[in-house]
């Protein structure tokens, strides 16, 4: 029985039933060409173990890139029973257990040589069978990436891991040089005004199209808010970004707004679900670890948002926020929009105790047929599992209490709700654009 | 044994004696004309069927007005299995099974025309009786209504359906001609300056209280501030908005001041209950089904109303707040303000999972006295019953985990807490100005 | 078994263990010189029983200190009815049994005069004798003062009752000349400008620390925003306030950012940790009662104090927050910034619904090394042993439930993370500057 079985015994059933199903996730970081992990480093360099222990009072230099790996894992592993409460710390002992065959309790400074050893995948040729057997393991249908603008999408199975079309840089960098330069050498398009900056940026979702994308994704910080884009008026603050003037934050405005929602009219043309990510600032604490600078500011609301969803009838919105106070505004806007779905349980707020209380919210006010359960947001395949697992028992804790107990459902029944939210809701919203789901 | 009864024996126990007392139901939007449905399509009518069929992909055509009745409700019918999840559903399903005999399990295409039928009481004569079988089935005491402010208030026992004088218009839309035209012809005063203005909302508290108004209500946007008004300063203004003229932001925020500071004053004066529903933004998302348009900004504080509260020491506010992640601060505001009366559960937060927290928040730390747990807020007498039971339930479940296991409480005790919360408090707080509860 | 001990067989198993520690109370506003009550009124009179009272209907007027002291313990008594169902009811019974043999079950007007005698100790040398005794009742290792900056420290044992530098009134009401004066007296620098306003704190910190102090600490309002000084640029504003000339707004703002800033620097300089409490508006309400009379507004971010994290990374910041709905934003903040320390469950948050969500989350995300579980924030000492008792229970609740049950941890692990969090934490987190814990 998997760890991540809960101990009440009709949820345990629930999830053991649950928990033989494939997992479809709908948003991660998985770099196609390289999905799995090649030893424990790459699993042990995943921002939340870096980030909470420096937190704890680990130097960011114990965990400096230019360290040898297996140097890199011993260094954290003797932080590690500084987190080993957190949520974070289950998943890494899961991975260990599940994938890596570690019999042992803990994962410290005693035991991370021995690990480390288990997870070795770096030998020539070794790593593409452990991306399979991960794969297979995990009971994976489907993980959609997160790709940059220029990626080529070329070397893998597209109906496996499926691209995603990821646009902050368009949107937040269109000023700095090198956004223009890979642009246009993605595109072949002369960018030098509002036109030629839309023709390039359709270019953009032509060829995500073409190549199986089924989503274009963006994260926002809470000081962003969509307004329709005005292209004339805008004219001049685009042609200054795209020579790289200086601009004034009024024309920052302009040119966020003009390709934003340039991007929501090309989602509407291509049938494409845009992913909205609210609430990252970025770099907020400059001496974090990579990948753990990034904070918000909890004063934020998706009223900002209604005239986008109002203007866009016809596309989906799957919606994260970030800062777990905003969970319930999602549920009554989930509520009220057809397109605005509630997307998973993102990074701060993908969090047992905020989880429970946002997925009772969410089945008990928002149309079933609308929930995406959860997405892994991983970057090595072997998060998916436990990540899913933690979700998956909530999932059956809520159905036990409230739906078999308290509503007087069937098992089966319930077991259908949970299908819906994890399997067909994400399967059909995000299926090929103009055709099946896969 | 009530479908909405909980699983736990001893929680069940304290609903069981909880459910057989009568409900009084200090706001809601009842016609008294018209209290209970004539038809099923009239319950289906209630905008959280609607505005949730249409958020899981109805077509706002399918519900049209035009429509004829049962045609509205087939088609609504065909959306409800997506919806089936959802709290507002088990009402449903409750009301088909208490009040109309349904013996089905789902409310579907299949079973809906049988159940329309087992609803029809609109045949000549059978209204009357139906919306007497109801009041008697729900054991209701009274129900207040929402009326507006030229309601004649007649032909009704106003004992039973007691009026409540609803003052949106006034402030938000002074205005509008519409406004100034139904105040003159319901005053017979003629209004044109800040005093004849204030001599006209007077003389509707007037009236209003001589039928057995026991409450002032209004809904107030997130932006709305209360402020000390200027009567001399403000004249110009008000004289503007009575005469039509365009005005500034400025001017529209000097009105609504000066409005909403007369009718706390009125309050004051007829020693009527002042209930606050903060929040709502009306029309957010217009492509809505007729009811589904409001949403709301989360960023609200009820500290912008601590002037009103501290200014009208005597006046009692009966506070909702919408958004669900301000239902924290509604527990500070009441247990310091001595006229600050935490109201119910309101709309986006009348869900199960926002309602156990801000009920159990609420008997954890506001003097038992002051809170009134629940109105239905319902349109249609049907719903008071299964809306009620579902607060009864969470309360139910509270008293036995908080109170009685968790405190060592008797269920004597635990019920007489019941008791104060749904009975004695609100009695208490809305009764006949001047006189007793009724 | 004590009264607080919670039904769960496992959770009470745990509890008693938990109970049996010493308990190391970091933030408390005792009288060194006169730590535990002479009289029953000196337990009344804490804030929420006279603040719950009055906003159950208790005039004012009834607890007004020129009230004999049995008169005002009457006098609240015949209210406590009302509010016998809040927490801190709780707490005053479990005081009355606990530490004055009271055999009742509810305190009341009956019961009132009983227990006043029970609870005198006013006759001569009794008091010394009794704080001794509800000491080691209680099983006090040590507990923090809340000084202000002028107090001598004079007269008590500080390794038991541990001094804390407040600083308010440094901040917020530096332009008022009773700071000024008191700033002078207290340290005997003539202070005119911003070099020697920051030699005169200094001294202040010197003074503290010789005598002990193991923290500084200051509550800010919503709108404050740490900002880096500008000591240069901010000369003009700061001698305007020394001087206690007229303040523009920013003005103020100046006098404050530098003020603040410099305690920061010295809190580096001195390694002191620096207790921000944030949130509190003073004199929301000023018709309440002493000490009852502060709000807050929940639109505040501690995105707002990113800066200061940043540029004090020697600091260790313990942060409590007021607005019981920015819980979970600490949590995050806490897990990213290796200085922020989630600080207790303070006054508005400090409600059993609250703290349990809080707990939950922190103890799941947030490293187990830095959580201080709970400081009692107490005025008297008898508060503490109650205070800790509904926090020690929650605690072995979650680690019932989450941690046994959920995780499969044994007990033993269980209670070496409540031993951290409670004790471990908080001695090695406020030990001594440069030494060891004690």
């Amino acid at each position: 029985m998997s760890q991540a079985a809960p101990p009440d015994p009709l949820a345990r059933e629930l999830f053991e039933q649950i928990a033989s199903w494939p997992i479809y996730d709908p948003h991660s970081h998985i770099d196609a060409h390289r999905p799995a992990s090649r030893n424990l480093d790459e699993v042990l360099g995943y921002h939340y173990y870096t980030e909470l222990a420096h937190s704890a009072g680990m130097p960011a230099a114990e965990v400096d890139p230019g360290l040898p790996p297996q140097q890199r894992a011993r260094n954290l592993a003797r932080h590690l029973h500084r987190i080993d409460n957190t949520v974070q710390y289950s998943w890494l002992l899961e991975i260990a257990r599940t994938f890596f065959g570690f019999q042992g309790d803990r994962i410290d400074a005693d035991s991370i040589d021995d690990l480390y050893r288990l997870a070795d995948h770096s030998a020539a040729g070794a790593g593409e069978a452990w991306d399979r057997s991960v794969w297979e393991t995990t009971n994976l249908e489907a993980v959609f990436l997160t790709n940059e603008f220029d990626d080529p999408l070329e070397g893998w199975d597209t109906s496996k891991y499926v691209p995603c079309l990821r646009t902050d840089d368009l949107v937040l960098k269109l000023h700095e040089p090198r956004t223009i330069q890979r642009l246009q050498a993605s595109t072949n398009v002369d960018v030098g005004d509002v036109k030629s900056l839309r023709l390039a940026i359709a270019a953009l979702f032509e060829y995500f199209v073409e190549r199986g994308a089924r989503a274009c994704a963006i994260s926002l910080p809470p000081d962003f808010v969509p307004r329709r884009a005005t292209p004339v008026a805008s004219q001049n603050s685009v042609r200054r970004a795209i020579t790289h003037m200086d601009l004034r934050p009024d024309e920052h405005e302009e040119v966020r707004t003009l390709v934003f929602w340039t991007l929501a009219e090309l989602c509407a043309e291509w049938n494409l679900p845009f992913d909205l990510m609210i609430g990252p600032i970025r770099n907020v604490y400059p001496g974090g670890v990579a990948g753990g600078r990034d904070l918000f500011d909890r004063r934020v609301s998706l009223h900002d948002y209604a005239v986008l969803f109002t203007h866009f009838p016809g596309v989906s919105f799957p919606v994260s926020t970030l800062s777990p106070d905003a969970g319930a505004e999602l549920v009554a806007f989930s509520w009220i929009f057809p397109n605005v779905v509630p997307n998973g349980h993102w990074w701060y707020s993908n969090v047992p105790a905020f989880i429970a209380a946002d997925l009772k919210a969410r089945l008990q006010a928002v149309p079933k047929t609308k929930l995406v359960g959860y997405y892994s947001d991983a970057y090595k395949l072997e998060f998916v599992l436990p990540k899913f697992n933690m979700y998956r028992r909530l999932l059956a804790e809520f159905l036990a209490e409230d739906c078999v107990r308290g509503r007087g459902w069937s098992a089966d029944r319930a077991l259908e709700l949970a299908r819906l939210v994890l399997l067909e809701n994400p399967r059909r919203l995000f299926q090929r654009p103009g055709g099946g789901a896969g």
